[in-house]
């Protein structure tokens, strides 16, 4: 992408709404704009981000076996009614009247939808296991929307609902889900915990919530240090982890926990994930029944799984920037490459730009080429401050022997290069990530 | 992906609410399940065939250089008054009021929104042209839904919103948007035709819709037989084409029509995009205005683009389908490849059933193996429903020769034919695709 060509409104100041660094972070660098109140646009290095991330969701979701679908956005509230969940929502559960006078949900979550799908089409127990899971956009009427995407009215969940012929198979697909949502976690390059967590109004007996850490999380965590020990090892023992100490202060209880003060660890998280063993509360509720295999009709156990999506761009932003902008890891960059153009009527300076902008093309390696007639410093802030993982500086000088300075965005550190042994080090960096895909 | 372990709830019976081939298929095939009138649950076959079309559209948008965004489903009614639309649109726009007593409005369009991030952030007629689009539920509340996805109410639409300096730059644009719109249609493998259109409540000039073509649309579209000359030509000529009379039954008006009526050629259609040139009507009425190459402020001209997304489902099923069920182009297929085990108990048949799973997938060919233990009768008829545009049917006799039976599901050809020679008939249909892609 050519800078000259792009959408990419930066801004120079502080914008006065924003109290936290992501939000002030994604509005300067121009990756959102407030639509209505906790409602926003995603403006193109926004969304390229936001999809970035969606992407591994869905990769990882794939990978245990759930299967995508999207429910609508609006739903009939009389489904809402069966549940019972219709009037315990409140106020923060948009209702809208259709022409023919009839409510509608914005939903904030599809139980009751998926649930009425299972009782149409779900017969029997060789039907089961069966998740499917959607990306889809939610409201939520927040009654004060703040911290920018963080705590938003419309918001994109990722949310999967799984369906099993009694305890034991839901609790291997919790954890098989639980796995994923680390995995999930950490492909984005960020470092995750997961706590004990109430069920809430949603219900059910097993839950845990998924906190990416960053120092400035709204969440303070308490955890037993040998989770930490747990997680250096080549296989993780999921139940061993889930046994341990972990919660965060909303539920933590020094009364109740099993270890001292003083030997408990702590840390600051944003809360990402939510994962729910729902039980038969819904398909109870709402008559989801199958034929079991003595022939007796049974109600599938349930679980749901939620990632708040547009809400992980934020959390990956606190996790990662400095006071220069953020600092986006490899997998969910915008960009890979940030190639500046220091000069750029010099002819030698531009070709090697165009040749590289290329090349790293070609090599599938995404590239945001400031071919801008700017001065260096405002290219040089502009770059810190989206945060492309490297940069690679042209100048006439070097050009002219065939030379140019690769700059790590993360250490500052820069090194004086040929444009070949640039070229090879980014493509290290490629293959480093790709492994990772697969090795899980 | 494998039967047995796929969620797809196929029907034996017609759907009685289902008027129209393409509602009644996506129906009995298991892509869709009404959850509100006009609203539909994507089941996952349907997700999937509904993510490879946005998938080509935002390719070729990409490839134009226009920048994805997103905007909310639910905006602000303040902007609407602004440009005048909020009474215009009547009962049609589903209006909200939010915790607040504020009202929103489900997007039908989002006219209003980008203009109102142009003002926000464009400053100078160096800033333009700029082109952004978004693929987004959009929900328009109907009287009367009908036909399934293709007169829903909450349904898929890709939305592009382009600025220009003036009319020729913006006439440009137009035509570069309607060449993208000719390619988007033909990679999906389907015929489509432009005609000439109204312009009706958005405004603006100069107008077309493009139609795909299927005996049982809704539309009659006559035109000038030279437009079929003109498409077969090496490079289209785009100006010419469009100076060639074509019109949908709407507009058809045989007294101002320049031939007679037996020298037009007529055809059935479905009305799948709608593209306007808008002029200044909402720059002017919202105030977005920039600094020219004079100093002086100017009102840019603006252009809107759309695509049903949803809609294009239904429309490839229109225009591709025999009494068997669908037979989907090989671009938008759910999967490239069936798999038939005619003896799932037969090792030597199941053997090479997974290394062609195997093998085909290693090549990147989406599979649908069916594993099911079920009758050779019940296998065929939901291959052929679903419409994979190739199956391979393995049978114990054939196996024990290392020999499949490859099947065209158009043509209903069926060779018999070593493992190899079949995974190298798939290689070429792929490789062939593949450089469609890149040719155009």
């Amino acid at each position: 992408m050519r800078l000259s060509q792009y959408f990419l409104p930066t801004l120079k100041e502080n914008p006065a709404e924003a109290q936290v660094v992501s939000h002030r972070l994604m509005l300067r660098a121009g990756m959102i704009s407030q639509t209505a109140a906790g409602s926003y646009s995603w403006l193109p290095m926004g969304k390229r981000v936001l999809s970035k991330i969606e992407q591994i969701i869905r990769e990882e979701q794939n990978r245990v076996g759930v299967h995508e679908i999207t429910m609508p956005t609006l739903q009939p509230d009389e489904l809402w009614q069966e549940s019972g969940r219709s009037d315990a929502y409140g106020k923060e559960m948009l209702r809208i009247k259709d022409r023919h006078e009839r409510t509608l949900v914005y939903a904030p979550t599809a139980e009751e939808v998926v649930t009425d799908i299972g009782r149409r089409f779900m017969k029997s127990y060789r039907d089961l296991p069966v998740g499917l899971y959607q990306i889809q956009w939610k409201f939520r009427d927040e009654i004060r929307p703040r911290f920018g995407v963080i705590r938003g009215r419309e918001f994109l969940m990722k949310d999967a609902y799984t369906f099993d012929v009694d305890f034991e198979s839901a609790e291997k697909t919790y954890y098989r889900m639980f796995s994923a949502y680390q995995k999930t976690f950490a492909r984005m390059g960020v470092a995750a915990l997961a706590v004990q967590a109430e069920t809430g109004p949603i219900g059910g007996t097993l839950s845990h919530e998924f906190h990416v850490l960053a120092q400035t999380g709204e969440s303070t965590l308490f955890y037993d240090p040998k989770i930490d020990e747990l997680k250096q090892a080549d296989t993780l023992d999921l139940k061993a982890l889930t046994e341990l100490y972990a919660a965060s202060d909303e539920l933590h209880d020094p009364a109740k926990c099993p270890l001292k003060e003083e030997e408990l660890r702590t840390t600051k998280g944003i809360e990402m994930g939510h994962i729910f063993y729902l039980g038969m509360k819904y398909s109870e509720a709402m008559g989801l029944q199958l034929q079991g295999a003595d022939g007796k009709m049974f109600h599938p156990h349930m679980g749901c799984f939620g990632i708040g999506v547009t809400r992980m761009v934020a959390a990956v932003i606190e996790a990662n920037h400095d006071e220069k902008g953020m600092i986006w890891p490899w997998p969910v960059a915008p960009f890979h490459v940030g190639i500046l153009n220091m000069r750029v009527k010099d002819e030698a300076t531009s070709q090697i730009c165009e040749a590289l902008e290329e090349k790293l093309g070609a090599m599938g390696l995404q590239t945001l080429y400031d071919d801008r007639d700017e001065r260096a410093g405002v290219k040089f802030a502009d770059m810190d401050l989206i945060g492309v993982p490297y940069q690679i500086l042209v100048g006439p000088k070097n050009a002219a022997n065939q030379q140019v300075e690769l700059k790590n965005r993360r250490t500052g550190e820069v090194e004086l290069l040929s444009v070949d042994e640039a070229v090879n080090a980014l493509k290290s960096q490629q293959e480093h990530f790709a492994r990772q895909v697969f090795q899980g």
